[in-house]
């Protein structure tokens, strides 16, 4: 049989966000078999969590130094092979550190790590170990991000020229300009959450697509960061000016303030003989300007595409890919109704609906064939 | 431990789509674990498929009538509690009506079966035996459709006047035009296909969307079909009027002719005190129209939204619901890197990135306490 | 000189949209001088209105058998060569035959007349006389329109399989539902507005583009009119099912009370090679879809647009053709400085703004070439 | 009789677009009379363009000396009140001086001089001479821009916190990159169009719009300018950080090397209440976005805009302004049928196009009263 990946989790416990992402990820194509974790620091809540997933308590450990204590007892056919760090950013270096030293292979969210001196570290013992270490920048997974990555490569829009790149958000608007909610917010506490909260957070973000698509390095910055009140430590609004080796200018905006912005993060890359254009909130397009063409629109899954962009592509043009969380929705309303858990009927649609569908199949048949009239469904 | 439901599949092996999809729903949630089934009529191609999702071969079966006869003689703790039917059209009724009377729940792709009559069958099946039985419509687990149905069903757009439904691909468009390519494809052959290509693939969709948003039954229809061709005896394209009782009329337009759209399914409802609008093609977004105010655009996730579609939303607004296949494609590169097979730089982010970005913030940090001065990053 | 063209007008008096829109169309290109004409039946107000638009008031005339036997007496070279008529529906008949038999050219408002018989009879006469007659189906006139219309007649979709075209307005909605206001309407009132409201009304346009665009008849059509409540004799919504000669079927859906929709007016055209989509209320925007191609945008003004569109074109690409209207404004707000009337400071950009400007760029280039510093604006 | 204002151009002779963008402007609402100009440098082409316009010869001048002379001479009912200036950049400012100095009100283009002591200095002739002086920023004019403006200043979207806003062309891609074309271009051209291109041009429009929507003054700014190559000493890009005296922050980016890109000005203005959004390229469209509510989207001509929005508003919601664009083009054409020119089928719906609409109407009005049966059209 072949065999799946065993995976650990630290942290992404309860109702984490980051935990649901991750878990749905790692079961996404049969890879991996999550076996245990230290999902959350207090050790009654992580096996109370463990059981909600149906895990084996056997694996759920109290601390992530006892997880590696452990695993590595086990049999190398057995023990975990990759760790996933979903934990607060000042834990990320202490755990990976560990983590690579005994030689786990790394899945580790952003920010990497709270200071650039630890991530240098942590790279060099990635390198020491030939260790598998990926970071969590999600937005680089999506297809006509990979596509725009490889045309660009490729050389479809010539040299680049102009590079302007947004990550707007505004969720911490309602936060801020109370004095009391912004002292007790933890994303605005550098203790908890480091040097930069908007820049750290989604700048990060918007800067490795920068360097991901353009395939350049950013040469040097000019940053221009807003508090908006003086006892606020923390940056929640950033621009920032960038230029490339090549003469190339642009821009890095970030805000957390950008009043009723969801995650509008965007990136425009202008070149010598076209551009390309990319927006996470309707992720499917990739827009591609030319001197004195017409706009060329490209989609996933269509045979334009290139291998890699067709390879994170699971099902065939115009499904967005969030039809798996509609399916996914469907099978949870089937579960409960299973488990005998109150459901609401909108939760799957009934084998009435099936009916229907039959009789609407059946009366339209019949109208067509006999000229167009109108035929009645069944009650 | 809280148990996971025992999930067997019928069909869906290989590269099928709709396998994909299931399997990727069901692991949404942990609450299903895939235990076995029939993915593939060829016994060898079966086990194979199999052992590539991990499955222990004990529970892999020739067909589907081994399958039931044999996890009949489990312990009820062990033996699956549901199945999902993937198989062609035709082998929905047989395969559902057994797995009822040998009292599985039942979850069955559309079109339910192959006549009304069938499918009476199998529903009075269902209620005499008290089981789960779901009908996989997935376009009805999106947010933002479950949103539409319950803020009709509270009157927010007052008395339905009006529906306008469309689900229009263009896939059969290369086929259609060449005798032997129309003659030869299983969608427009009746043997294997039922009465209907169009109307059963897709305008149950669009009539499924039109009952459901509505709370209506539709009462009479009136259909146009076109088979474009007099050789090819299927239906390519359907436009059907619609009554409703309480005298609101509507189309309901299906085609699979409609030359380079993909699936093109939209639904607009229109009543006295306004009107809500959806399109598959950009799930995340709900209009709600009005006689004088501002359109409203409303979005997953948000407390303005009603329970049902909230339960539906896993993560906070602006993330695409795709976000779960881009963190997925990256769980995908991670596990070639981690299995030494060949993978590219573009699946998934390296250390490096990490690194790159914690430059990035001590040099913006730099740069703006310095007064907003240049800041090389380091090479 | 070149002589402008002499135009008179019948209707369009007062606030009347339609009036306000023929003589900005006709001041457009400098080929049209607006001399006289009726504009309102009360002959005071006519002459009022007149004086407004700076006209002279020997020309104004109390009715257009008047304004004919008038006209008729002056010297060709003054008088007016064409008429626009902007009247009520029922009044374009009798009006436009005496012009026509008066050798005037005329303009006139859709529909043409009320009834199929009369409209037949102005065809004979305008050929009889060799007059130029337009009639105003206005949305032809878009670039967009154009480009669409002769990339189907040059084969660019090939053979025409589908048509799908709509006109949703939802302005009826506030009036339909209370008897009072649907009984006082008169686009309700059969005996001034003729047989028909919403198909007269809109579903003229949907059919003359559908016509028009894709250089084909319809050949047949079955309809399902709507009048929403039984004491209202006029339709308000439609369902039109449409063939042509050439076995391509579609649909034509025009309403009044989609409620919360303005002008949406959509044509989708469907063919072996590709499709064309466009909708009227983002007009400079042309939709060319085919098999596995990325979808292209085309927008007016370029070399890539036809002749004929590139002749409809004023401006380069990207102004939106609405941008005369906002110069339309400004010169507005100025005129009524320059009158001495009362303005709004919104109403056009004072010297100050471009005193604000050389202070902009002058600052910019300084801190530019000062190595990127901050330099402050003057007060 | 109600009289129009006597206005006078100097410039915008010939295809010039500018010209055509002011004549349109002034015809529109009937407030204006073009009497004469200057509109070419060359006195024959002079007299020749004005010709096309239908002017009389006797007001058509060698030069705006000339112009100025003449026209005092003129009584004061008959002498030019207005004069327009479109002519090129260096000659706005000696022109605007002596109109001034002759008291004629002054519409000048932008950028209104070529240095900031200039602009000061027309600005104290300006006040001396108490005449009206209107800078044609035309994005200001636009509805919804209006509308933006006076919900900020009611308060709409609170303090201003951040502002982002963008001018992005594309137009000199294709001459930049070659010596020849980029050393041939008067644009680049410090003599003839000032010491700066693109901030000259376009990045002012930007920053009016700024000042003009949030009603606030740009305290500093800090500019990133590029050439692209070392031998144009023309800006082509520029990256503009911007503060404002409340604390609020933002960045101007205007750029005419952002290859494909048509007019895309863009303006997004974020408060603690909330945000609005507009861009030139959909003009009908404000986008009001806040913490927890559907976002808005505000159209023209409705009753919930602000009256000095809906004074710029002609036409009832869901028209775009294009549509008189539209409607020009179909006088047009008629325009050039009745002159005798050639002149394409279509450029307007001749009069068989009102017949085949009655025919439409009659058959589709026959279908539904018949029980929606297929009626066919008449050939």
């Amino acid at each position: 049989m072949s065999k799946k990946i065993k995976l650990g989790i630290l942290g992404g416990g309860g109702d984490s966000l980051i935990g649901i992402l991750h878990r749905i990820a790692a079961n996404m194509f049969d890879k991996y078999e999550i076996v245990g974790g230290v999902f959350n620091p207090n050790f009654d809540d992580n096996m109370a969590f463990a059981k909600t997933l149906g895990l084996d308590s056997s694996r759920i450990y109290k601390d992530y130094q006892t997880l590696i204590s452990e695993e590595c007892k086990l049999d190398s056919s057995e023990r975990m092979q990759a760790i996933s760090v979903l934990t607060p950013n000042f834990l990320h270096y202490p755990m990976a550190k560990q983590l690579l030293e005994n030689d786990f292979h790394v899945i580790c969210e952003k920010p990497l790590t709270t200071t650039y001196e630890e991530s240098l570290d942590l790279k060099r013992l990635k390198e020491e170990k030939n260790a598998v270490f990926g970071v969590t920048h999600t937005y680089t997974g999506y297809p006509m991000v990979r596509q725009m990555t490889k045309m660009i490569s490729d050389g479809a829009i010539g040299n680049i020229q102009k590079v302007d790149a947004q990550y707007l958000q505004g969720w911490l608007n309602p936060v801020i300009h109370e004095k009391d909610k912004r002292s007790s917010t933890w994303r605005l506490d550098p203790e908890k959450s480091g040097s930069s909260c908007c820049l750290g957070d989604i700048g990060t973000h918007a800067f490795n697509m920068v360097e991901l698509v353009t395939g350049m390095k950013v040469n040097k910055l000019l940053a221009d960061l807003n508090t908006l009140y003086e006892d606020n430590p923390m940056d929640v609004d950033a621009n920032v000016l960038i230029q490339f080796s090549n003469n190339a200018k642009g821009t890095i905006r970030s805000s957390q303030i950008a009043t009723g912005e969801e995650n509008n993060l965007r990136i425009n890359v202008y070149g010598s003989k076209g551009a390309l254009k990319w927006e996470q909130e309707n992720p499917n397009y990739l827009y591609h300007l030319s001197d004195d063409n017409p706009l060329q629109v490209l989609k996933p899954g269509h045979s334009y595409n290139s291998n890699i962009s067709l390879d994170g592509t699971k099902l065939p043009p115009g499904h967005p890919e969030g039809i798996f969380d509609a399916m996914g929705n469907i099978y949870k309303g089937v579960a409960r109704a299973i488990n005998g858990e109150p459901f609401d009927k909108a939760e799957f649609p009934p084998i009435e609906d099936g009916v229907r569908g039959m009789d609407f199949i059946e009366k339209a048949l019949e109208s067509n064939s006999k000229g167009n009239i109108w035929v009645e469904l069944n009650k």
